[in-house]
C-alpha cells in the first residue's frame, strides 16, 4: 500500500475537515487524533469505521484497527489533518454515540444521575463523566447547551469514560418529569442546602450541577427535592464544579446496598 | 498623566518579558493580567508593586490599586505585554509569596495537609489548592518537581485560593520526618488500600496524591501510615487527582472536631 502524499488530495481534505468538532458533529463522527484517544475507544469496545496512519504505524494498525479501512498518509499529509505540530501519526474515525433521549433506569434501589446544567469548561465535563463512571452511575444527563462530550479536551479528561456509560441530552423539564415517575430524589448543590453529611439522602437519586459561573438556575433549584451543602470552613468560596461532582458522587455511592 | 505609545520603551520591554512566568519566577514576582487574576489577588490582601492598565481602566485603578505605582500604556502597547488577543487591558506585578519550606503546625487535632508528589497539570494544581483552601487545611505541600503554581492556569483554576492558604515546597523525606515528630497520619490513595469510607482515621492527618500518569512513587507509599482507596464499582481505572483529592479532603475534613 502506498501513502497519499498530495495535500490536494479528496480524502486529505475531508479528514482535515473532520477534524474540525462542527465538521464531523454534522456528520454524527468523532475525529480522535493520537494513540491514547484511539485505544481509549478501541479499548471500550468502539469499532472505528476508518483508521488513519503513517507509514511507521502500520505494526500498531495490523494490532489494533481490527478490520476497519486503513488510509495510509505521507508525514506531511499527516500533518495537515492533525491538530498538533508533532502529530504521533495515528488517528480514527468513529461513529458519534447516539445522546440518547430517553433516560435508563435499572431500577435495583441504587440508581445515581448526574445532571448537568449548561456545564462549560470540557475538562469539568470529562473528569465528571469520568467520576459518574468510576461510581458506575446509571447515565449523566446533560442540559441541551451542556458542552459538546465529544470534542477534544472533553475526551482527554475523561480517560475513555465517554463511552463507558449513557450521555442523556433532555431538557430540565424532560428531567425531572423522569425524576417524579420513578421517585428519584433530586439533590440541588446549593449554598442554603442541608449539610451533605447529614442529610437523610436515599437512592434513587439526582444530583444537580450547575454553570461553572452562576451555578443553578433558580428555576433548577426550586424544582429539586432537596437542598444541600458541602460544608467549606476555609476561605474559598466555592468549589470546582467538577469537585463538587466528585464529593457529591462519592457520598451518594457509599450509600448504595 | 500619558500613556507610553512606544513598544520599545524599556518598561514594556520589562513588562513583556515578565509575563514570560521563567522570568518573573527568576526575579521573585508573579505576572497577572487580566481583571479577574488582579482582583483575586488584591481581594486576598495582596499588595501589588505595580498596576499596568489602558487609559480606559483608569477608574478600575482608582479603585482598586490602592497606593501602587500605576503604568499606563497604549492599547497596543498593552497588547505586546498580553498573552490575549482582546487583553482587558489590566494586569499587576505582585511579589511572589515565598514558598515555605517550614511546614506550619496548628496542634489543634483538627490539622489536615495535601501533600503533593509531582503533580504536572496545572488545572489539577489549581483545583486541589482550591479545594485545600476550601476544606481549612493546614498547609499544600508539594514535591520539589510539582508545577509552579503561580504560573497562569493553576492561578485561574485555584479561583484565588493560592493566596489563602501556605503553600510549602519541601522533599518528601522532609514532610514524612514532619508528621513522625507531630504524631501526623499519612494516607497514600492507594489500589489495594482499606476502604477510605470504612477506615478508622484520626486527625491529625496528611494524605498523599501522586502524579497524574503514575501516581504516587513504591518509596513514598511505603513510607505512609496507611493506605486507602475510594471504592469504584464502575468502569474507569482511576479517578483524575483532583477528584480523588477533592473525595478525600471533604471525607477528612468531616472527621473534625
Amino acid at each position: 500500500m502506498q501513502p497519499i502524499t498530495s495535500r490536494d488530495n479528496a480524502k486529505v481534505k475531508r479528514l482535515a475537515s473532520l477534524h474540525k468538532r462542527e465538521n464531523a458533529r454534522r456528520e454524527g463522527l468523532v475525529f480522535l487524533e493520537g494513540e491514547r484517544l484511539c485505544t481509549d475507544a478501541f479499548g471500550s469496545g468502539i469499532i472505528p469505521s476508518e483508521v488513519v496512519i503513517t507509514e511507521k504505524n502500520i505494526p500498531w494498525a495490523e494490532k489494533y484497527a481490527g478490520g476497519a479501512e486503513i488510509t495510509l498518509l505521507s508525514d506531511d499529509c499527516f500533518k495537515k489533518i492533525a491538530a498538533t505540530v508533532n502529530p504521533q501519526g495515528i488517528a480514527c474515525i468513529v461513529e458519534q454515540p447516539v445522546l440518547e433521549k430517553e433516560i435508563p433506569f435499572r431500577g435495583d434501589g441504587n440508581d445515581i444521575f448526574a445532571v448537568l446544567e449548561d456545564i462549560q469548561d470540557p475538562g469539568n465535563l470529562g473528569t465528571i463523566i469520568r467520576t459518574s463512571d468510576a461510581f458506575d452511575f446509571t447515565a449523566v444527563i446533560m442540559s441541551p447547551s451542556t458542552c459538546d462530550p465529544f470534542n477534544e479536551k472533553t475526551l482527554r479528561s475523561s480517560m475513555g469514560s465517554v463511552w463507558h456509560l449513557p450521555l442523556v441530552t433532555c431538557t430540565m423539564e424532560d428531567a425531572f418529569a423522569f425524576f417524579a415517575k420513578n421517585g428519584i430524589d433530586s439533590l440541588a448543590m446549593h449554598l442554603k442546602g442541608e449539610d451533605l453529611k447529614e442529610a437523610d439522602i436515599k437512592l434513587p437519586a439526582a444530583y444537580l450541577i450547575g454553570n461553572e459561573g452562576r451555578g443553578l438556575t433558580d428555576e433548577t433549584s426550586a424544582k429539586c427535592t432537596r437542598l444541600v451543602k458541602i460544608p467549606m470552613p476555609g476561605k474559598a468560596e466555592s468549589l470546582n464544579a467538577a469537585a463538587a461532582s466528585a464529593i457529591t458522587g462519592y457520598v451518594l455511592s457509599s450509600k448504595r446496598r
